[in-house]
């Protein structure tokens, strides 16, 4: 049994918290070879004294003593992008959010390496450079989210041309159950309360306004080279089916178990290797009893269509729309804008923007920037 | 493409006619190099004309010359077990009922043929011998039950040493809903009526009584070579996951789809290759709703115990529970016993039965002899 050694980029955030809690649990196996956080320096100081990687970094300079001297003698301070594509790293956790994992994965894909993904915005942003990135330098982009895990896990020994349909599950999120009239009036503190998963604050309100779903439909096109015309959402509240694959002859596959972003951390680590895990709990279908399905409502939650819109046209239209998005659930969170006024905007966003033809990364970038002042703008007007 | 040469033994059952339909839907993928079945003469004869195999046989000898007939110039009168050898043989469908299969299936195994086998009572009663011989004379067995046929599609890219536990599903048969007095008084007549599947009659009384769930469970244990103390039992009354496999890691796979034979055949046919449906109809959960998961009520079905028992005390006991099944569902469709005695006589045959030591060939039919013998015995006592 080689060690694979880890470099764990967004470490203090839920993705990176969960995944320092796999690889502890996995004793040998795993050697933290670097760890990179943005500015919860306490948390990365406390997993950097635990840890003992070679490598660390924040984003807040002045942290730099401390977190050296609590990585322990040698430990370098070494930026993201440096850290992705380090010679000894075996495998990097991307978990940062929004356009921040971007660059790291490009990084770490042309060095060749394994990237455990979990940042959504890398693939959503630029899902074409990206995969060119992983087929130039060889490199391997391993899923993490859940419902991407299960696609994987139901493709293990079979092949692409086998895929008819693919069948993301979504649990509705927060707000599944609101009329329109009560989703204009909800708080920030209503999305936080996602109904099966614990995620970040960012992910809760994607997951609310099912942008999520559109943004994950995009990254399954990515993924697993397959056409959005043969991706589709299925609502299924008790987040237990983490995802379906449907096959030319008709079968279906299903990945299922209890919500818990650990056990698709766990498989994305430790892959190929089924690992033995003393502590699953195993499923116990007679005691969840039901599982229900449902068609998602587009009307009430008009943010997945666009979602999906926005992949079939592809170009730098997902950029656009990613880039909006983050821009318009900060406002939310900060009380700055309503619940409704993301989907709002995120559709004038799509009617405005106009696609570069060639979607490399400058273009990629030119989209976010533009998106980012259009929506910072839309704001501004609308307050 | 090469073609692929079929024969398929228990043509006119429930299992050889959907698998003719299949074949005739895949064209040129599949011939039909021969075709075998008991006393149903008339359907025989329309498929040797249909097909025109070049081996025909019924358990009818004096039907020899009009089906030879039938078959075509050239074709020849070929038992069971000479078919199931034939050097031209590709792959040998099993459909036959009871211990018919046993002698054919050995035979193709040690002949180095593929075969799939819809045929319940050969592996439960010999799946040592079975397994062997498959060992030995390089052989492979292709599942074709709805249930194996999931299990066996979560396996594809895993290894057997990831199996954690195989979840059955159980439509709970036709009487699913009765009470123990209700069990008491039911009829042939009613227990053809299975809720979900279409199949032969000896397959849907078993469904009732749910001893069909012991014995998939010890062909599940010979097939993927599972311990019974790993295989459960799940009722579920859609018939729409058609098992579940949970790996060590706590990930569980299922497969899915609505209740149709002709999948599973399908599947086994084009093995390893999945060839696109165009009648297949796609899945749509959203319609389907619900899907209902319960615990097996082992005291109104003690049948179910009665196979798990049997499969985990091995030996010959499986053997002899399967030969005195058929004759107490014999019994019971022609009036002679009521629905619940069969669990009756099938709990006297396992509590009086003494396992040989060997589980050879002759063992095995040693045991069931001894089985028949004492459940004819059983129910004229009771009649």
């Amino acid at each position: 049994m080689k060690t694979k050694r880890l470099v764990i980029l967004g470490s203090t955030g839920s993705i990176g918290v969960q995944t320092l809690e796999v690889v502890r649990s996995l004793g040998e196996r795993f050697q933290v070879l670097g760890l990179a956080a943005g500015r919860n320096v306490t948390l990365l100081e406390e997993q950097a004294r635990q840890f003992q990687p070679r490598l660390i970094w924040s984003e807040d300079d002045g942290a730099r003593r401390a977190l050296e001297a609590a990585a322990g003698p040698g430990a370098r301070w070494t930026p993201l992008e440096e850290q992705a594509a380090h010679p000894d790293a075996d495998l990097v956790v991307v978990g940062t959010v929004g356009r921040a994992g971007l660059m790291p994965t490009l990084a770490a894909l042309r060095a060749g390496k394994a990237v455990a993904l979990a940042n959504k915005e890398v693939l959503v942003m630029a899902g074409a450079v990206v995969t060119r990135a992983a087929a130039q330098g060889k490199g391997q982009l391993l899923p993490i989210d859940s419902e991407h895990s299960a696609i994987w896990q139901c493709l293990w020994g079979e092949r692409r041309s086998s895929i008819a349909r693919i069948l993301l599950t979504a649990s509705g999120g927060a707000f599944r159950d609101y009329t329109q009239e009560q989703l204009a009036r909800v708080t920030p503190e209503e999305a936080m309360q996602h109904p099966t998963w614990q995620m970040g604050r960012k992910i809760t309100v994607d997951s609310a306004t099912l942008i999520n779903k559109g943004f994950e439909a995009i990254e399954t096109r990515w993924l697993f080279d397959v056409p959005l015309e043969r991706i589709e959402v299925v609502l299924h509240r008790e987040s237990i089916v983490h995802s379906l694959v449907e096959f030319v002859d008709g079968c279906v596959k299903a990945q299922l178990g209890e919500p818990d972003m650990r056990v698709p951390i766990r498989i994305a680590l430790c892959y190929p290797e089924r690992v033995p895990n003393a502590a699953r709990s195993p499923i116990d279908l007679a005691r969840i009893g039901e599982l229900h399905f449902d068609a998602p409502d587009f009307r009430r939650f008009p943010a997945l269509s666009l979602g999906l819109k926005a992949g079939r046209r592809g170009g730098t239209y997902p950029a656009a729309l990613a880039a909006a998005d983050e821009v318009a659930v900060n406002h939310f969170l900060a009380g700055r804008l309503r619940f409704t006024d993301i989907a709002g905007l995120l559709e004038d966003v799509l009617s405005t923007h106009v696609s570069a033809a060639d979607t490399d990364l400058e273009a990629v970038l030119e989209a976010d920037a533009w998106a980012r002042t259009y929506a910072e703008d839309w704001v501004r007007a609308k307050v």
